[in-house]
């Protein structure tokens, strides 16, 4: 994932991270540079990666990155020229490692850097509301339209002719063009994800973004979390009804459409043409084919085949469903 | 439905109508006027109205509009005075149409037209917050409070001794004596309707309002969809808790009480005296009766007769549902 | 249970009660006061209390308190020094007295005491954002930080390093250290508490709080209600995910973790370590054991013993669901 608006405070040198880590005495030249922190899928030279379930060993033998956090189990998939990390827990060392990297992309403190829109170059391209604060590093295309008491926080990109409602707060966002944001969303907050700890949680860092394509519209007090390690997408001329909860990671396709109430957990992914009815929920790390239609109420903790329909908890074939429910 | 809020920019020669819909060669006087749009039942000399299902069959024979919006296997039920016009898709044609006379019914951008209630009429009349907005065409009764960073947009009506929370947006509505709307709420929006389209989705116009009638309470972050072509109705005495979407045309009547979560889909007709538990989910175009009571969790999918108390998804009979799951 | 917020505007003389209640004729000294209304186990000398159902009967017991609303089969079950005041519905009656003696916790009409957070002696020891409006009575620890157009009622006392949000309302609540409060939450209102009634409902007091303890993050746009005659506590270390709603009485243990549009209903008891997949829900007055797994989208409905894992609706053993939902 190219991550267009965290700093990236590095490079730091391989003693620092191992250090940050704990680790002594490994067999490392301690003097290298390490660049950035990419999946297996986007790390190049001088990157460091991270590697922990045998799930992703096809693209951890193809990974391009100098170095690896992983255990001792998984380290024979790597490739010859990446240099394994050999950590307890391959997740919290990347937690760590890429709050190193990342340090503002943990907390969503509010932005204070924001300024009233009147007081920005923006006052005489957008049509406003009362009210409306600005963050530094935003852009807005042409003929957009930003409700009462709304917040654009920082690192937000506005296409042409949105129109965004009240009480809205965005930031780490791309939102393209001809998109309708409803009253009262929050858009690009960190996921809830961390690492449970008896004494405090150990949040982990989110670096990605959200990115909502052209045409696409967004209920009223919806929330759609911005992703941990890759972004949440929300797809082109996709409408999301009211009180819609979109976690990190998430995807969904083109042309689908989501009733009220509908909850999404982390890291699944939604084909095109999909109808979700209301209060649906669809658990994490699931893949629901495309054209697949899921009745109102269903709770999906499989994933779904192509032109499927499915209804129930868990939900099945709605026919067998609904013979089963007489 | 009578329609006190929407302006309607008609009349429109029949000649301007059928140009609108693509529609050739067709042997009618283009000279008429066209007044109004209104469904079957309400229609009046002058008016169009639509019929796309024989569901509605029996109140199209009595029909008083002079045109209607229809398809060739069922202009057979409509009165000999109403003329036919035969569409592909008779709610699309509708919403055209529709779209004609009442085109600020379709999008809800902010109003721009608000003012802060310190500036209005209202200031010494409504004990009111901080950064207050008022929009044109408000009115409101004596005794009623408003908290800070509401927004009242244009076309509300509001009773007596009325409290509005702090948070909240209410358009096109019309709100009865006594009633108590809570914190973070969206009221009047119009609803999730559209026709699906590949590129863009048309949105169809929303001319229904919102009525609350006398004595209800409106809990923290709910969302009240205004009508498309009826209103919305939150009957006399009703109380809703927090987070709670009543999706548009749905009617509610007297003395329900409806707990957290719960949503109620599209033209759904809920009795009077109505339990209904926490997070229970009831589908579009359904009938429930008076004194029902619907359990915690249920997702309701067919219509419930008087008196019933159902559990379960699919909701059944509450005693049938907790013999069989013990 | 101690009541830090809402003044007690006792004591009253029983003869003041008695007439509330419409009671006449009863053989009791009419110029003793009673100081002030609690539940049978906080209730001392001077105080009144209640005693509604046989499940109480061992508290009753042992109440300190020197009247007792309650009714003619229960009398029985109170100590000598106790006086029972014989009433047709005990709730009712209790409500009634405990308006009396707390008028302020019926109505959560908005606080127009607040000042602009720039106006109050908390302008340089906290940071803040734009439009922020503090109440009286309120507290703040070192480092806290409180997002744009946050409301701070009045009665709140915020510990030290917590993060408030953007668009929050907090009233009536104790929040420890190091707590996060992200945008749109609501906090501190009263519960959905009443005694139907078919002219108007009478709304119950409710004069207890909410507690978050220390570490606690509250997802964007959660609803957290105070209690009715206890308080609703969130215990340390609890992460909420975005969209959930706490009822009034709830108790969460330390170290739970809740997902998206969880609901929890009123008075229900959650042990420590608990974990709670997105959109499940908990009916009122149970009791969720240690350690306790409860699958998304589950309906809980009865008691969960410590250690389960359940899942469906209702939640039963997790493994035996699986089974018979393959």
């Amino acid at each position: 994932m190219d991550n267009p608006f965290f700093k990236n405070f590095g490079p730091f040198k391989v003693s620092h991270i191992l250090e940050l880590l704990n680790l002594k005495n490994i067999n490392i030249n301690l003097d290298q540079y390490i660049t950035d922190i990419k999946d297996l899928y986007m790390s190049n030279t001088g990157n460091i990666t991270f590697f922990h379930s045998k799930k992703y060993k096809d693209v951890a033998k193809n990974t391009k990155a100098s170095f690896c956090l992983t255990t001792e189990n998984l380290v024979t998939d790597l490739p010859k020229k990446c240099i394994p990390i050999i950590v307890d827990n391959v997740l919290v060392a990347t937690s760590i490692v890429t709050a190193k990297f990342y340090p503002e992309s943990i907390h969503d403190n509010f932005d204070n850097d924001v300024d009233e829109i009147k007081d920005t170059k923006f006052k005489d391209k957008i049509k406003f509301g009362k009210n409306v604060l600005i963050g530094i590093n935003t852009k807005f295309g042409d003929n957009c339209i930003i409700g009462h008491n709304t917040i654009i926080e920082k690192n937000v990109s506005i296409g042409n002719n949105c129109s965004i409602g009240s009480n809205c707060i965005i930031r780490n966002s791309i939102v393209k063009d001809n998109v309708k944001i409803l009253d009262n969303c929050v858009i690009g907050k960190h996921g809830f994800g961390f690492f449970p700890n008896d004494i405090k949680n150990l949040r982990y860092p989110h670096i990605g973004i959200v990115i909502i394509e052209e045409n696409c519209e967004i209920g009223c007090g919806s929330t759609i979390d911005r992703g941990s390690m890759s972004n949440t997408v929300i797809g082109k001329n996709t409408f999301l009804d009211n009180q819609i909860h979109i976690a990190h990671n998430v995807k969904i396709g083109e042309n689908s459409i989501i009733a009220g109430q509908v909850g999404i957990a982390g890291s699944s992914i939604i084909g095109t043409n999909v109808k979700i009815g209301g209060q649906a929920g669809i658990s994490g790390h699931l893949k629901i084919g495309n054209n697949v239609e899921i009745a109102g109420g269903s709770g999906v903790i499989k994933n779904i085949a192509d032109n499927s329909k499915v209804m129930g908890y868990p939900a099945k074939n709605i026919r067998e469903f609904l013979k089963e429910n007489k």
